[in-house]
């Protein structure tokens, strides 16, 4: 049998799942602790660890690597010449406080572990590459450390301005431009857009496993209107100040969360809302709270729905601020727009799968991510393996390892074809 | 005339107010900024100022300052022999976050006061001083970075075991005793139980503004129920997690904070709640809390509107947790029984301010204060001054300058009955 025969060169390369097991398990020790858990947040000393590791992964594997100035990581494997496309793939590294190890971490190894797979073939077939290869590493996908989410990939989509997103402060009044300068990830590299762009992700939600399937992709992604709102009462001790004459934030922030979950059942299964944080002041048992501030979130697919979903939201802070005698101002606003990804990479995600023996599932990205915050000036695509239990953002995260295999294998044939072919979505 | 009448002898010491003024402008200056907020957290840095500001004081005034191991500051001035009574005087110079400058200093600095115009009528006189004083500055009075409040005094009072008051932690996870060591405040003197204990104060309410009075003495104190309650939810996604399938811990809390302040609306009058710390985790924007701790107070001085009061509460914690599917534990309940201060010490207190012009208003105390903890103990009285507005735990706190001298000339009074007459109480 000829190695070098056509039939051969279009199998993709075999994927090394010890060797990207070996990796997850490697990334995972910046920040991850007993049972699970990993602590990451963006730009922080963790953060810092497993940037540091990618690195020295990327200049070993011969990939050339910038930092741009928000953080962003790129490794450029450019082996097809300047005219050749540019595809791009990887995830993110940061992490939610308390998060598990796939969100994020998982796309970035399988980019990795694709890329490996590649360039080996590349040399025991001796193939000319028809495409260039870029690793992404985007900075604060999570926005829990700053707001909002989908930073890195919203400064090189051009959503937002440089500027404003290193103003951008944490809890502590730490800023992105200084948290990026205390840990050396303030760099000067130029917006990467890429001819393509696809993010393998782990679902972060039970559909695929409720289907019992073990690969989706994304079609349709939902819009997300966040809003953070304020309400001010009056600090007062707790005892004597007469009910009649309390101004309590806290409570108007209650009256907000209970009405905000009615909204979200009076919306059906296309409107998601949330209040995941919310901030205090002064924070004191005997003391009627002066201040709380809501991080507040709706989300759906449909354009309409989100819109009354905000009106309604609005309509209950009047009511909340008036119930509890206090006043809220709105301290900002992001909304993110619903949409839909490549249907030419779909197309291509779904074939690959195909020949690897597997149905495609059609997915809603409920979520955010920064392959849809970069699909405005890229062809992107989300890709999805199953989470155990359809759980993220916590300690108990879990894929297996047959389903993760099966995710960087879908990837790195898709990347492939990419690499044989040239512009396959020409 | 003769200078050592028994007229002239029988007249309270004139209190030098402008003396009494500066003192109170020196003590603000630990933890106090712009606009009057103080933030003068228990066994702070700041706190350690101010204690060796008292400290030096006290010395320079000829007390013998002692510490206890809750880290309580005495000041004795005992010129009257070891079988004389012991009079103790002072409050607590300890702040909420973001508080005001009068709540607890105040009674500090005017028991400094008072025993200076003593001591130098006392000089100007020659009379033998026929009761011993102390001067006390009790630890943790306020609760807001350790809890239970009142620590210090509970401790003093036999209330609290030291073992428990040293182990209690703030948010950080450091404990009192700890921040005692830090602060070179984990003192060896043995328990202070005074004859009588007399605490100056800024009233916490509005009642004496609102009566067009300048003095009050408290006849009868609230009871206080304090619980800290955790809903337990689980920790996913904001985004894609089903709307049916999240369990929030914060959902939970918003419920239970709407039906307590329901519960106030039902008790009347004589029944205040609150909810005044929320810890939410882990608090981060597009995380379902996975748990939200809440610290409640309720607060009466009838003992059965209380307890059917936390009969209430106990089942909106079960239906709270219900509805959003979350589960709850109790972690401390702290309990302080309503009753009645010394009934003595109040005809002096009226009789006190009577002869300086001023009728006597009978307040209630809602709010807890040390000499509440010490009651049980010994005679015990808390006496007030008006509040503008009613002000208190808030930077704009303020009581006139005239009342403030009024306070301290009541006080300089009644402990001058005590320093010519000895036991006026038995």
């Amino acid at each position: 049998m000829m190695p070098n025969s056509t039939a051969d060169l279009n199998a993709p390369p075999r994927v090394d799942i010890d060797a990207h097991h070996r990796l997850m398990e490697e990334v995972s020790a910046f920040g991850g602790s007993a049972g699970g858990a990993l602590t990451r947040l963006t730009l922080s000393e963790e953060d810092r660890q497993a940037r540091d590791w990618l690195a020295t992964w990327m200049k070993n594997a011969g990939l050339r690597v910038e930092i741009d100035a928000i953080g962003n990581m790129f490794g450029f494997l450019e082996w097809a010449g300047p005219d050749a496309p540019r595809i791009m793939t990887g995830s993110h590294i940061d992490s939610q406080p308390n998060g598990g190890r796939f969100d994020g971490s998982y796309g970035v190894v399988a980019a990795c572990s694709a890329i490996e797979a590649i360039q080996r073939k590349v040399a025991e077939t001796g193939i000319t590459p028809k495409s260039n290869f870029i690793l992404v590493n985007w900075t604060n996908e999570e926005g829990a450390r700053f707001q909002p989410s989908l930073l890195g990939s919203g400064v090189n989509s051009g959503e937002h301005t440089l500027e404003f997103a290193l103003g951008r402060k944490d809890g502590k009044g730490i800023s992105v431009r200084e948290a990026l300068t205390s840990i050396g990830y303030a760099g000067t590299a130029e917006r990467v857009i890429p001819d393509a762009l696809i993010e393998l992700h782990i679902e972060g939600g039970p559909f695929l496993e409720k289907a019992g399937k073990r690969f989706a992709a994304v079609d349709r992604f939902w819009g997300a209107t966040k809003y953070r709102v304020a309400f001010i009462g009056r600090q007062a001790h707790t005892g004597p100040t007469p009910m009649a004459e309390r101004r309590d934030a806290l409570l108007a922030a209650a009256y907000l969360i209970a009405d905000i979950r009615v909204i979200a059942d009076e919306g059906g299964l296309d409107l998601h809302t949330s209040v995941g944080r919310l901030e205090v002041s002064p924070n004191s048992p005997n003391v009627v709270p002066g201040e709380a501030v809501l991080f507040i979130e709706l989300r759906s697919p449909d354009p309409d729905l989100l819109a009354s979903a905000e009106e309604k939201m609005k309509a209950a802070m009047q009511k909340a601020a008036e119930r509890a005698m206090a006043e809220f101002e709105v301290r900002s606003i992001d909304r993110r727009k619903a949409g839909r990804l490549d249907a030419d990479l779909y197309k291509l995600a779904e074939a690959t799968a195909a020949a690897l023996g597997e149905e495609t599932m059609r997915l809603d990205s409920i979520a955010g991510h920064d392959s849809i915050a970069m699909a405005p000036v890229t062809k992107a695509l989300v890709i999805n393996v199953p989470s155990v239990g359809g759980v993220i953002h916590h300690p108990t995260e879990f894929t297996t390892l047959e389903d993760r295999a099966f995710g960087v294998q879908v990837l790195t044939g898709m990347l492939w074809r990419f690499c044989v072919d040239g512009d396959v979505l020409a």
